[in-house]
């Protein structure tokens, strides 16, 4: 308000558009399949049919009826691929719905948000209000790059070791640990060797990513996702798991390995860095809580490694070496979602919050010290089971209903107890967890009303609520 | 040598390699299929092979036996993609030999040649110099979109109307066509139709560049190659053919497809020419003339458009408003070569020669005045046929030998005549020339010496001969 006072001689108009209309941009990312599309689909859905308010009760600005309307514009970015909710949209009410397509690299989508001001002043000037809320969505992968920028080669490659010495990257990554252990690398460089170390690290990243494991912390993340630099010398090396025995010389396969490490890190990192990331207002990453229960504690463990990176890369952002570096981050929200939450039953929500709370919780003080507020929730992007009751041993017990994946008729079901705890590692026994997968609801008329959602509307207000 | 006299404030080491050493960066890229794998393939292989060197009698460092050796180097640009080299050697020394697959974008190469100086001072120096090639190669779309740089929206629309009031374009872009009738250009804009425009515009691109019209001129060049751009609203535009009645409004289509074409070519040609064009020294055009006889006048006739564009780009780059925008070229030397010259008689060479230098003799007058040397040359980067004789009419007449890319076995043909003059349109009459396509020739021993060629050694000394 006192920038804007103090700007009068700014012509009124401009002055008007930049205090009152406001822009806000959410960059949206996940781990292990984790629902980006979805997410994305739904949370742009419920804002367009926003005014139907019934289903957004913690979506203040909605809640309270100041909601004017919301439309889709044109993307602020033209060379950013657009995100495209209307073929999402058109899959979720296909008849039968069928989830959207996952999307593999970065794409974009705007949203204008008519809104009446809470403020006397603002009213003042004008009494409806837009905000345009951008949302990027890029992959999990390329957010979980940003350590690098901090690691040398060497410290690198020793935290690849390091997670190499157990399951179930050790026997994942047995061809290429296999492959390095016949190789001189002192000898000089050859682009063929190097080719086939990179292939057989790629293909390790790959199994690694597989839905059998679900592993999330796969560095360099353009590996497995090359895009336009398939075929780039900066794609074709390795992390190593011991160093040559003698000062290597500069021609050596070691020299090379770690230029090309520098040069993924310049032309890759440092460029999605200054590219995107230095752009966002929030960032929200999306977490599968649930498929790291039904996989193992391995699955889990890397799961929490890649999120407190995360946190950490954020931390950096905003006082560490990246704010050296360049300009530092702008985001000050960063919002953690359990995704899925209608995979358990509704009196297990708090345990799943919890549950991802504590994956976080070393991390969370740094984030918030450094002027990032973190927020975690459990939250289903389009609701598809319905709470229902059976009994066990003469006890009624809250189930879930819902039409199975693999399934044509809809289920009730048990899923399983979320621990209020983390369980120890040898208390994640195959088979303990085995929540399934179901199919999207069918609706009746998509366009008439927001979509079936678990916490959505907290999810809304706390990105978007004070910007209204 | 001045420069170097007058720098003995350098350490001596520096001199020695500023001075000495060299380094020169070839691009080469092609219109309609013209063989730039197997073009840049027998480059290497010529002068990795160049100490056996009665196979380049032209090639005067190799001739003169001045050559002392020739490897495959580590390309300097990590973020480019490599030129595999070795795949394309491992397809024609295959048994049975193919041809090596065509690449999609860029990629490189660097060759060092080590050499004796014919400098005296040089020689004093030291007695053997490096000579550093890197290879670039890139689509020819890439290059055929420069000229958009100084075309308005307006003017570009005006060029691609005017081409398509003639066939085939005529007939091929007709679902477009049908589709822009049908638009209101002064209506607000709307995403979905905008997609549809270009998708339509697209489909008549890739269609024009099917091999039985093999058209040159596809602009905008990344439509029909869109990489990581896939999906991006700067492809979702399309050229007008007639303008909104009354002045546009800012939000109308018309307005945002103007919009899109700018932002295409800040984001896409800008950036090639900023990133990749500016640090070329000498570029080839590679030319399919004979496929352009064979389809008919149309292609032949889009070709001689599409090298008069690039002679036209180059004289820009060098005086014109490239220059002025950026910091111009450094190109010097510009070489056109009409590939697959083993597709004709030898005693034809002349003729097909003649006829590429006749295509491009508008322009070839500016790019000199300019300082840029421009050569003409027909060549076979890998020779398949044999001259061979028969008898007509009691007359001994050359023909050529050679595997057809459909049969087995070699037959003995007369390939037709090359027209000394460029023929009238009427004259292209169907049938009238029919140059077939030759599979690679068996070799005993691929690594043996350099591949079998026409006229690559004179190629090599246009293209480097001045360095050494």
């Amino acid at each position: 308000m006192k920038k804007w006072l103090s700007r009068f001689s700014y012509p009124i108009d401009e002055i008007v558009n930049r205090t009152v209309d406001r822009q806000v941009k959410l960059a949206v990312t996940g781990l292990s399949r984790s629902g980006k599309t979805v997410f994305i689909t739904s949370l742009v859905h419920q804002l367009l049919h926003g005014l139907e308010s019934t289903h957004l009760p913690f979506f203040q600005v909605a809640n309270l009826g100041h909601l004017r309307g919301a439309k889709m514009m044109q993307q602020p970015d033209l060379h950013i691929p657009s995100f495209r909710y209307d073929m999402a949209i058109a899959q979720l009410g296909g008849e039968p719905p069928t989830w959207p397509q996952p999307t593999s690299s970065i794409s974009e989508i705007r949203i204008a948000i008519r809104y009446e001001s809470r403020h006397a002043l603002l009213k003042h000037i004008s009494p409806v209000h837009t905000l345009y809320v951008d949302i990027v969505d890029y992959p999990g992968e390329w957010l979980l790059d940003l350590p690098l920028l901090e690691l040398t080669y060497e410290q690198w490659s020793e935290q690849v070791a390091h997670s190499c010495q157990a399951e179930p990257r050790l026997s994942l990554s047995k061809e290429w640990r296999e492959f390095l252990a016949t190789l001189d690398l002192n000898s000089p460089t050859a682009a063929a060797t190097l080719r086939q170390a990179a292939e057989l690290y790629t293909h390790f990243l790959l199994c690694c990513k597989d839905p059998q494991y679900g592993l999330s912390l796969l560095q360099p993340g353009r590996f497995t996702m090359p895009g336009d630099l398939k075929g780039a010398p900066l794609l074709e090396f390795c992390p190593l798991l011991e160093y040559p025995s003698s000062i290597p010389r500069e021609n050596s396969l070691f020299a090379e390995m770690k230029r090309r490490y520098e040069s993924y890190k310049e032309h890759v990192v440092k460029k999605f860095y200054l590219e995107h990331l230095v752009s966002f207002d929030r960032q929200i990453v999306l977490v599968d809580v649930l498929r790291a229960f039904n996989t193992g504690y391995a699955t889990f463990a890397d799961m929490r490694e890649a999120i407190n990176m995360i946190l950490k890369s954020f931390h950096y952002g905003k006082s560490g070496f990246l704010n050296k570096l360049f300009h530092g981050f702008k985001i000050d929200k960063l919002f953690f979602a359990a995704t899925k939450a209608d995979h358990v039953t509704p009196n297990q929500l708090p345990a799943l919050e919890r549950f991802l709370q504590q994956m976080l919780i070393s991390s969370q003080h740094h984030a918030s010290f450094d002027g990032v507020t973190t927020e975690t929730l459990a939250l289903a992007s389009v609701k598809c089971t319905q709470a229902a009751y059976t009994t066990f041993q003469g006890q009624r017990i809250s189930c879930i209903k819902g039409v199975p994946l693999d399934a044509d008729k809809p289920i009730a079901l048990f899923p399983g107890e979320v621990p209020v705890e983390i369980p120890m590692p040898e208390e994640w026994v195959e088979g303990r967890f085995n929540f399934i997968e179901f199919k999207p609801p069918r609706l009746a008329n998509i366009e008439g009303r927001g979509l079936p959602h678990i916490r959505m509307d907290r999810a809304l207000e706390f990105l978007l609520g004070d910007k209204f």
